[in-house]
This record gives C-alpha cells, structure tokens and sequence, in this order.
C-alpha cells in the first residue's frame, strides 16, 4: 500500500531516527520531510508502534508531528510536481503501478 | 477537491510566498512544509500557474519543488497522527466529508 509520511521534528537526532525508520522500510524522501513509497500492512504497524515509542522521548515536543497518510492510486496518477522531480520518483510511480493495479 | 501541497524550497522570500498563496487559497498548514484542504479546480489551476511562475524567480533553486497531491476520500479516513495533531484538522476533515461524501 503506498503511504505519504511526513513529519515536523524540532529535534535532529529524534528526525535523523524517523528519517532512518523511513527508509529503513522502505520509503523515499521526495522531499525533505516527506516520504514516499510501499508500505506492507505489518511494516506499517511496525512503524506506527516505532513512532509513538520515539514520541515518548524526551526529546520529543509538544508540536512534533508525523502524519501517515495512505495514498489511493488516484493520486499518484495525478501527482504533480514543480520544480525537481524527486530522485526515486520513477521507482516510486512504477512501484505504484505495480502493487495496485 | 482535496489536496495536500508540500513543498522544499531553500529561500526564505519565496517560501513565504507560497505558503501565503496556499493560505489564500483555502489550505491549512498541517505541518512545516506541508499543507492540506479543499482545493477548487479552478484554484488548483491558478496554483499551478503560479507556483510555475514563482519557478522561474532567480531566487528558485534547482532542488526546490512544490508537490500538488490529490487526496482520495481514503486517504482522509485513514490518516493518522502520531504527536500534535494540527489547529484545524477537525475543520479539514471536516470538510473532507462534506464536499466528497
């Protein structure tokens, strides 16, 4: 399931921690603080359960925030960017395709 | 229609800009650099002429970029927040089933 995961974090190793997660399973920055790309059901429990012991930091503040928003084939087909087109974004879009259609 | 806006964009007079014609039009901050709401299609092509516009400043960067997402009802229902949930999302969500339902 394609998910969008993105996130304000005031704190850098806290950020640097999520940001590795993210990646770690499986997603792609597109932008500096968001994420793109395949999210299997239990990776996405997994990640749930991961974010909210992170929250539990110290470190952690009260306007920190990461939203994980599931994406509907909708809108990677009508996705646009201005400007630079993200690194991965072929990857990302082919992966979309492949998984839902 | 439902859209989410995120965008990285490296000077400080054109970021400003954007995020003040995101507001203009009717989006929210949800996060930093991430904006949500309901976006006419009338508006959302004003927005993309704009921002095609605002892209072409001497001030844009070759990494910057504005993503413009269309949001399925799907993905409303199953957002999540781990952390601060944002000042309007009661006012986005609600919107988002008004206008879609």
């Amino acid at each position: 399931m394609t998910h969008l995961v993105s996130y304000d974090i005031a704190d850098d190793s806290l950020r640097i921690k999520v940001s590795k997660l993210l990646i770690q399973l499986g997603l792609h920055r597109v932008q500096y603080s968001v994420f793109m790309g395949q999210l299997k059901t239990s990776n996405r429990g997994k990640l749930e359960r991961s974010l909210k012991k992170i929250a539990q930091s110290p470190k952690w503040s009260d306007e920190d925030s990461v939203m994980m928003l599931p994406l509907h084939q909708y809108s990677s087909d009508f996705v646009k960017f201005i400007g630079d087109t993200p690194d991965h974004w072929l990857e990302i879009q082919g992966k979309l395709h492949t998984l839902i259609l």
